[in-house]
């Protein structure tokens, strides 16, 4: 399906006002990938990005209207075998699903993705994401699932929080093999000190916004992971999976 | 040595400027203990409270003059054994000392005190009060002293944080033992949570300004501690050891 | 009704979604109970702490999914007498409720809860709960109800805020008598040291976040309750009626 | 003396820079009272404030260098009986004691005053200026000071914090007798709440940032006292002593 | 109608729930207006207010439900001429109208309220409401019928903002001639210290919420309206508009 | 259609409610173009604004109704060709759109306009608009749109945030060419710290609240923006792009 | 004097460490002037900043050593007349003077500056710096120090806040005069809403943190102005004159 | 020289008070190194952290007193060849210079070590530190020192902030190659995301306190970096080069 019909379908389908569908349509005429930039207007996608960085830009849909982000991630994925769109509404998969197959979408932690190429980059490196309370998952998803599709080994370890070190302890053996650690945590944030002091490998830390009262939307647990005083932590914006699971990607690349 | 010439000796020696004494002396003569209250004009102390509380007023010295601190804490070591004064300069102590020379200092934390009656009122059992770093440990000591002198066996464990969890672990044993905890931990905080999962008994939560950055004096502690996941934690003010010590002291005389 | 139909049935119902239902039934088959911690994957849910803490683990709802509560509500009510969902959605009560009868569910405080067991446990011993106003009396009985089904005897004092002291002066008497006092107000949450200032017993004060502009969200209250006046005060989380109630039953039970 | 020989001697003693001194001199040649406002410069004096508002110009001499503030204290002293300049340092106070002899400091309020008009202009109405604690003195000597300044009777209540509720009912009479009352308090802030209930004229609140911690420098007695549950109770800035003399005097003034 | 069968109506009608209706009914019988406080179990009414200080309490409708609401002012009601209910939805007023042909609402300040007895008790004196903007009407309609319903003329001056100073000095001879000035601005709120400069009675600021960004929900008013640079100025919370009204009548009654 | 048959319209139709019909009609009545001002009562519409600034004044309409914002609107697009509306509803156009043929609405900004003189005051002197991301650029078309209808050229450079650097750097030409720069960004605001460096023209920063997380609505780009390390940046408040554009209009205007 | 002496000269002097001198010799062989930056190592001159943007870097010396910026403002004196270092010590004025003859300090701003060329740039378009009070002169004499030694005629209106209107209104016309205003306010910070309304040239606001209590250094004012409700207005860093001095210069300059 | 003369020649010089020393000699006898841990009473030293983690406790020392600082780094420095203290006074490195001619201090970032064993554990691979501006350099110092000691080669590349592109841009070659990169800036924080953009490693961000006003003590770099739009960015605490270093140098030997 060519792009000026996908514009006018979805223009016709309210997904994009006449402003928007007009714009998409005069930028269609004059876009030039010119090497390294594919300019929509209200976009300017980056086609080197795969190139410099090992994985296509990833779209975050937040912010977006739904006409933006699925033209966005159509060009992606009509390019490249893995993408990612995340904060993405069910609509825009659902935009996405007759002309894309192999997209899916992830209720939890709001991913849209494709994930065709699913060769594993890093070998048995595995990137361990722990949480501390089963509420902290959807975000853990968002850092697992972004892992996964960028070619990493991801091994889950769920709700195993501070006040009862034993369920923590029992996943010791496992947190030690992984070589890089995510820990996903709302409320007091306490488990990514705790992680930090058992290992010896870098443990991303993702304070979440699970809590209420003087958690202060999240604030609580970033606070408490600045200050860790375990050394071999470092964190990420309050509820950023993403962020989290493409460091960790990054870090366990490294050779 | 009488109040006048209290008076006139400090006012001699600068402790109490010209406006200072004259106050003083004018109160002097009208001074009622009626009953309940020793009007000073600058403080009305509270000479019931020992009999309501247990004990007598304690006095925060901090933005009160020498003067004030040294009047106020001399009326009370008169009238009884046992007395506190937090947050004091030495100054205050050296001006008391030729009076009372049971007189105390403690330069760690700050605590003028006179401590005469050492009968314990509760047994043996034990207030363990634990510290994640050697830098908490002035705030641990406003703690351990105020339920020392106010009859309570204290146990001091320090330098136990959760960065390090055998170093915990280690005192496993005692902690369970004790009747109650004070947990005292500035940067993350996260000791209060952990010692909350091991235990079924109170633990209160002191939470210290020490750290740096984002810590924000105490608030990143301050926070953690309120959100803990473990239940059985609640939480004083930053820095507020006498508080906890007073409150563990209280929760240690129920039966 | 045994795990397996339990989760086929809340499929149909959309209480889970497909792939929850799926990894809640492969975890059925793998699930162990190996002698502490039962794992469905999303939760451990920990098996001894009523044995190390005298009441089983309770359930905060907010952030899980109805069907994640609905399965960790069911494990804990299969195995004891009495238990606790906190925050919990009417929905969770409904889905509970055809298979555990004695479920209840409380409007105010969002508490579902089984109490089967009523046996006091600590006597005559009680815990008066106190609310400035009535607009914090949601979160009084969340803490009232706590300690309630946790075996304590509770006493309401509702709406006695320090605007109209006499309100309070009535109830004077009774507050005496109580072993443990816990204190709700939002606003300028004056009222724990009022009540700080005429007991020798501990009081817990649980900040709300009633109130509206610089109460922001509870904080006024809270931060007022932090720098009490008054010694025997410490201090849970904004609106944790839940934490203040476990606070206060574990106190309670000391002996 | 003049005020050509004023700026030169204050330039040799030090405190008038070079630069100070030349600006000085040059707005000497070029001062017009017109009418309204003396320009000196770096200040315009404003000269219809008495007739308008019936005090004189307060000069707030924090951030202003000592020539500046003696400079205008002493074009105000030359012209009026009853002078202000708050927050001064005892230099400012001594600069001026030669050519004004009246003139006056208080080393606790760090007010520096010409108060030689002491007619009572609002007869026996009184104002009560209350502090929760001694710590608050120096605020509550701030509202004191100006409030008889401008000619009001002035009753100090000091140190009857919530904490003891009998400290504060002891003067219970006294405070209802009160035209307006002023209520000092740091930590919690309760007193303003309390006091509002028991009086129905108005109450000015002043918070001060007495105590530490999650004080955070008055921000806990400010928000409290904002969000007090009893009416008739308006707040003032932290430790603003002079604003809530002033508001009050105002106030008493009206009939 | 009496009581018990309000109860019972509104409880078939869903206004109370089973729960409430059995509380409600259980205190019917109970209730004693014991001289000066009626008992309803979740409030207590105090009787002596209107005595005390003038004026019934009046009933803060957020955070109750709607049966709690309407319980409590039919109580005042019954006894009352005048009397205020704040904050109240629409709901609460449509319970109310049956029974009480002259209960009022608006929609604006979203203010219940009994006006029956007109008698002004100050006289011609005034008090001014000026609000900076359009926005701020709702709050500033809330102290404007707050100070009419407790015996007052009020003079609504709108939309004067010191954008355009001569907006504001079109009115000054009004403002000039008001006993108490109540001035309601959010954004900057810059209108206080402007009207506070151009008069000598006293002002009380209500800072709005109005704004976005940076304006934090009242903050940048709250904050500025608190460091007035003008005397004779005062602040109460945020869209606290009952309190400036009460606050200004109180003022507006002494002589 | 006059004014009075435009409020009976509006009444029926339900935009205003009875009690603002009522007023609207009484101020019709009275209505006084004295020189300067149009009083409607809840409104004092400035009408020597143009004259004096340029422009006629701008309706902010969050935080009025519906009613308010048509009647204000009304009344200046009667008397000018080019008016502006900001934060309005689409109801507001629609309410507008059949008296006012020329009246249009924008989506994205949510501004209502009238926009029938399109001279450009400016002659050839462009004003960038630069935003970050795509979800920047509802902010900045309120930015382009205003200086658009005061009289600019305007041209829009979106999504080229500093993450990729190459992106901005395509476009370096057009932003060095153009007179003043707008950069619209949220989460971390760099943005106009890089354009500030590369220019040597006045650049107007507009922080969003684009976002999540510690972010704080739009804390962090303000701060940032407020820090910048480049010269010749000045900031306007969070999300508001009319504030921008009408600074940059003025600036481009001066010569 | 050659660079190698001095660095000699300063390191006996104590101006430099050891390790600082050795750094700065090994710096001088290696030195290259490569078109566009000069490497000190511990600083990167950028040689062609007065070519692109009119004016040579200016040198924040907060937060360098002495001997740092000492070394910085050498080279650029060396090689340009006009050079400005903001934030300095007056010892770093004192171990320039003996080089460079024409170096001044200002004790007020703490700049230390060299100002040989003196041709206005623009012409008689003047630049007002205005200040609500004397305590913000300071900041002020930054901004206006920063904007004459570019090239631009200042004229300062110092101490005409808003409380006293008639004190601004007198200077009315000079500030319509100017072409450019920059308004610096601590405290309510109301003064630039005020001026914004007066006048149709752009405001640059400068918050300083003038003030005390619920200032919180600055903050109350930064809010004020960025919800400045007049349009036109643009904010700096709190106490950033230079910044605004810089950004009015620029703005000036502009036709 | 044992410890038990350390201690009495530490006491008598007054690096230890009567207590410190006493609690000091008891410890000594008692002193067991139990397998892990060697206890000192006041701190427990892990012994087995350089077994677990590559490389030994590393002592802050900011909040102990000297005596402590020195008992606890003596006791490492005896037992392994590289040591590092963080934060500490000169005073800590004069007192075990004596003992331990290997220490050294670096004055800049306040750091206390022993390095003696410098072979490179991670051969060629480079840490690359970065600074915005020459006042960032402490912090870096105390980074790349960190790296350095724990076996890293680092470069560093100071003074290269986003205002002047081009000096970044000039070193882009060297950080494209390193391993990873360290990027510390105060103000706005910007670098991180700009350099986040250019490479396909790991960048760990150091915000610093570096600024003043709305910096508000490192706030803004820190909410900026945090909210980085670049991907691979992770954040530490305000100004902690320590942990910037450590991770780094973790990261930096996985393989």
């Amino acid at each position: 399906m060519n792009e000026i019909s996908t514009i006018l379908q979805q223009y016709k389908e309210g997904g994009l006002s006449l402003q928007e569908a007009e714009t998409a349509l005069k930028h269609e005429a004059a876009q030039h990938e010119t090497g390294r930039i594919m300019d929509l207007g209200f976009a300017q996608i980056d086609l080197e990005r795969k190139e410099r960085c090992g994985f296509p830009e990833v779209v975050y849909c937040a912010g977006k209207t739904v006409g933006q982000s699925v033209r966005i991630l159509s060009a992606l994925m009509n390019k490249y075998t893995n993408v990612i769109g995340t904060r993405a509404s069910r609509e825009v998969y659902e935009k996405l699903a007759p002309d894309f197959p192999a997209v899916q979408y992830d209720d939890l932690s709001r991913m849209v993705y494709q994930f065709t190429d699913k060769t594993p980059i890093n070998g048995d490196r595995i990137i361990a994401v722990i949480t501390a309370g089963t509420s902290d998952i959807p975000i853990a998803e968002e850092a697992a699932l972004t892992a996964e599709i960028m070619g990493n080994k991801v091994q889950r370890i769920y709700d195993v929080g501070v006040a009862g070190l034993h369920r923590l302890l029992a996943h010791c053996e496992e947190i030690r093999k992984a070589n890089v650690n995510i820990v996903v945590a709302g409320m007091e944030g306490a488990l990514a000190s705790v992680v930090g002091g058992l290992v010896d490998k870098p443990v991303i830390a993702v304070p979440t916004s699970i809590g209420y009262g003087a958690n202060f939307h999240g604030l609580s647990a970033l606070l408490a992971m600045l200050n860790s005083c375990a050394s071999g932590v470092s964190v990420v914006n309050i509820d950023n999976g993403f962020g989290a699971g493409r460091m960790a990607g990054i870090i366990n690349g490294m050779r």
